[in-house]
């Protein structure tokens, strides 16, 4: 497949619907599996990667996940287009980054994306919008029972499934929840969330990029630890106490922000759609924050049926030939699109980073309608 | 006189007109004057204040200065007007927060004032809009003369004039240049001037406030030492090499901002147009540093022709309501209007800084036709 059939299409994961999308991005589980009988890929030839590779690459794809599954092969692709794989979360940092034969198997509108030869032989990930943790375990174990018909795993009944990074063994589960907590950081309250986190030994990251600081106000929380606790132990942590916990506060921020400090909510909102409809160029990260306004307040809008003066005019803004609906998956797209492989594939090619600027104010100015689009 | 007549004015020296008025906002000369026969300020009795109060006023109103003379006591006036008058540099730091019957005599559209009892007994000034210091000081001369004819000044046939502090010794002249230097401070060419000006003795300020910070790319250029050099000297000293030099390095640096970087320029100008219309709330400093970008974008266009997208569309963003040389002058007046004692004044009462906020980028959107106007 060519890699701008991905760039150009709407992943699911991003599209602003699924439960608690008011403050929930997605949810993701990531299994780590490895094949009986094959050494670990540190270990491994070139040779031996392969014929992993080949083994894997058939076996996932022949259970035709969704309507229309397709490979890209990582050692071959060009580095801007593992860029793009990475900003649209199908792979990671070091499968990008790493060596030797390997590749990504991925469903249509990426719910679904199988790493071959990352850090172990076999990553599943399945990916939904929303706050959805047990639909996304009912569909990843069904997948790995079914790949588990055709292949035999790495497992040890005292240590459960062999990974090559300890961190990972057990239930080879790592769970992720991707946040939108604007209101928490507009608050100031963002601090304190994040040393709990790191209290209960999860991971804060940010949107894009394994390493990358949180931007946007988004926070992707995980679990750091597989060994000792059951995959429904560990689901039931985030999506009993954890994950609820924290909307409620983000929930409580932004009534209190309505109640206390609407004028900065509006200075805030109005200041973000001015930018992004007028600015000549804009980094990456001034895009995602910017964004993150504009989305906390359609949500607010939406949500809470909050009825501040820039919120109201947020929709009265809205260009008059785009229905509201589509406005709000132009912002979601908007977030994507505008990521730097995402801006230099789809126009064709490398930019240096203030060429980069440029047309990423130049494809939001146009998307948002904004006054001066030459 | 009521303050809310001056405050509601527009002062002649910031009507954006006059030589030079790309780069130069105004040009001043004040004169420091103390009788003769009567102690310098520090050793007067509040009686002997009065009395060189009532002397000065009667002899400077007499001279029927411009259309409407007019006469402030600084003594009996409220915070919030000392600050409007410093405001719009009818009185320094020093008269507002000093002691004692003191006051200030000011002609219509404020180019005269005179300042009695601030730290010497009288202190004339002229401003004029652009560059223009061999006109103010023919006027402030002539002003001087008349005076002359009927009070005998301190003067020493060693020294000159005779002042409370020697730095003003001498001649008693003080030149000051109010110069916008955005496309310097854009191009980061603006420490290199600031250093060259220190290293001639000469005081660089800000717009507002004696001991302000530059602050939206204005810089008061004035002389320190009125000893050993005459009038006429120092006047050619700024009109002959210095200002006009200053000048020039910033026109080449607007150029070379057209030529190299019209893209900046452009993303300055847009963003500075769109928050000064969106904002709900804008500090005075921003909002100093908004303005001080349209008015380079209105400068470029009309003394350069440039034709950037973002510079035709300034023009083209023009309210419809509202003449393109309205524009010029709402642009000027807003920089005055939305000072912290202009807004308060004129709004009637004290507001704490969240408010005067709230009310400053109100004033503006209105003022600019902003899309939000609630």
């Amino acid at each position: 497949m060519k890699i701008t059939d991905i760039s150009n299409n709407i992943n699911e994961w991003f599209s602003g619907a699924g439960p608690h999308c008011d403050a929930v991005i997605s949810s993701r589980i990531r299994l780590a599996r490895n094949l009986d009988g094959h050494k670990f890929l540190s270990r491994c030839s070139d040779s031996e990667k392969t014929e992993i590779l080949n083994l894997l690459k058939n076996v996932t794809m022949s259970l035709q996940i969704g309507d229309n599954v397709s490979y890209v092969s990582v050692d071959e692709a060009s580095s801007l287009d593992r860029n793009l794989l990475m900003e649209r979360h199908l792979i990671s940092r070091g499968h990008a980054l790493g060596k030797g034969p390997r590749g990504v198997v991925l469903a249509h509108r990426e719910f679904f994306a199988a790493m071959i030869n990352e850090e172990d032989h076999l990553r599943l990930q399945v990916l939904k919008p929303g706050f959805q943790l047990n639909g996304c375990y009912e569909q990843i174990n069904s997948i790995d029972d079914r790949i588990e018909k055709q292949i035999a795993y790495a497992f040890s009944t005292k240590y459960g499934y062999l990974t090559a990074c300890p961190t990972n063994l057990g239930t080879g589960i790592r769970i992720s929840v991707m946040l939108h907590l604007p209101a928490l950081k507009m608050t100031g309250q963002i601090k304190k969330f994040l040393n709990a986190a790191r209290a209960m030994n999860l991971a804060v990251r940010g949107l894009f990029g394994e390493g990358s600081e949180a931007a946007g106000d988004f926070y992707q929380l995980s679990n750091q630890v597989s060994l000792g606790i059951s995959e429904m132990e560990l689901i039931k942590q985030f999506e009993a106490t954890l994950v609820p916990e924290i909307i409620d506060y983000e929930r409580q921020a932004r009534q209190k922000l309505l109640e206390d400090n609407s004028q900065s909510l509006d200075d805030k909102v109005s200041r973000a759609l001015a930018l992004l409809r007028n600015a000549h160029l804009i980094s990456s990260q001034e895009a995602l924050t910017l964004l993150s306004h504009i989305r906390l307040g359609i949500n607010m809008r939406e949500h809470m049926g909050a009825e501040t003066p820039a919120l109201k005019s947020l929709c009265g803004l809205i260009p008059r030939n785009v229905a509201r609906s589509e406005f709000i998956q132009t912002i979601n797209r908007l977030f994507m699109l505008t990521q730097p492989a995402h801006l230099q594939i789809n126009h064709g090619r490398h930019l240096d980073p203030t060429k980069r600027d440029a047309l990423r104010a130049k494809i939001i100015r146009s998307e948002l309608g904004g006054e001066s689009r030459q």
